[in-house]
């Protein structure tokens, strides 16, 4: 079982027994995760924007967003947090106190670098629709070199990273167990629903599989 | 109908034409979002955090999270970012390059203040819990003195705010339109499932009807 390391910046200080350093625990939220939020600073100004991702091997590569432009006019690199959060609940407590949402998140700091060589900036779109749609990419035409050179990708090293995990019912103080109050969970899953073709689809073309039965897990 | 005003800092350079300042399109996916990504800096290095919030008038409160530590350390404000983004569906185009998502965002951009007034704190923690389940509050042990010293709130004001809204079916190239490829928008909802009874719940006590037909949307 592989872990990262946990740091000063990614040790949890607020509810330390959620937190989870475990390369798979990881991996599996990334893997489900659609999209992620993505923070950086401005002249002091922190911005969050959200974009879609793929994560290869000791890498994690992300669509072009307001962070490209950021790159490009102070070159080299730049301090980014890239968030991943699965809502998988609400968490109803019988106190207001108690109540939570149970989720798995996933945090990761590090230095942003855009991504300049054609073939890893392939890849990495290639990594990107299909992490979105598995088998996509194979059916659909591949960028140009014009359209390449018009999209941005970042990398961030999959180093100083942690997950955070809420499961199971609420937790109650104890005197509030006897209250006359309705107590539990309510899930909430992101679900797929009927398919809308393009209206300018051409005729007798069948949607694909993968479209059809589309679902997130973090199985890879 | 009113408008936040355009800064140079929620100007939206990329796709300007999703953008939006409508302050009734503003409240609308902060009323439908059910938690926030808040985005904040600390030694040069951003931290994106998700946490609920609540929307009263012209102020976004926020539940505590690691920003509350932040602002007792430095005391008076800190500049942050709170992005809230629903996901409403994929959108397969022809080409890898017109890939995209149908989303509704909105970010903001401000001053963050911790919340000490005792009678704010509890306003805000009702809209709070109330605006991730209507009724809910009515139902529950309020928070006990000591109980509401250890919840942090911070608040941060609607001034500079945007949306960013994707919908519609993917936009491809002219000359792909031809392509044997299916193409099409896939919706994706967050749907409550089956709730969940704490099993602790003592006996008798009904699901609350706001938990049985429980639904997200923009209307509130």
């Amino acid at each position: 079982m592989s872990h990262f390391e946990r740091t000063e910046r990614t040790r949890l200080r607020r509810m330390p027994e959620r937190a989870s350093y475990d390369t798979a625990v990881v991996e599996a939220i990334l893997a489900e995760g659609l999209y992620c939020h993505v923070g950086f600073s401005v002249d002091g100004q922190p911005y969050v924007i959200p974009t879609i991702y793929a994560h290869i091997e000791d890498r994690l590569y992300i669509h072009g967003s307001a962070a490209s432009r950021m790159l490009r006019t102070i070159g080299g690199s730049l301090p980014v947090c890239v968030t991943v959060t699965l809502l998988d609940g609400l968490v109803l407590a019988r106190s207001a106190f108690h109540h939570s949402m149970n989720y798995r998140s996933v945090v990761i700091l590090g230095q942003a670098t855009e991504v300049t060589d054609p073939d890893e900036k392939l890849t990495a779109l290639k990594a990107i629709v299909d992490h979105v749609m598995t088998e996509r990419w194979a059916d659909v035409r591949e960028p140009s070199a014009q359209e390449l050179k018009a999209t941005s990708v970042i990398r961030v090293p999959l180093e100083e990273v942690s997950a955070k995990i809420r499961t199971g019912p609420p937790v109650d103080a104890e005197e509030d167990y006897q209250l006359n109050c309705w107590a539990g969970e309510l899930p909430l899953h992101l679900v797929p629903q009927q398919p809308v073709a393009d209206p300018q689809l051409r005729a007798g073309i069948a949607l694909p599989e993968y479209a059809k039965d589309y679902q997130r897990s973090g199985e890879k």
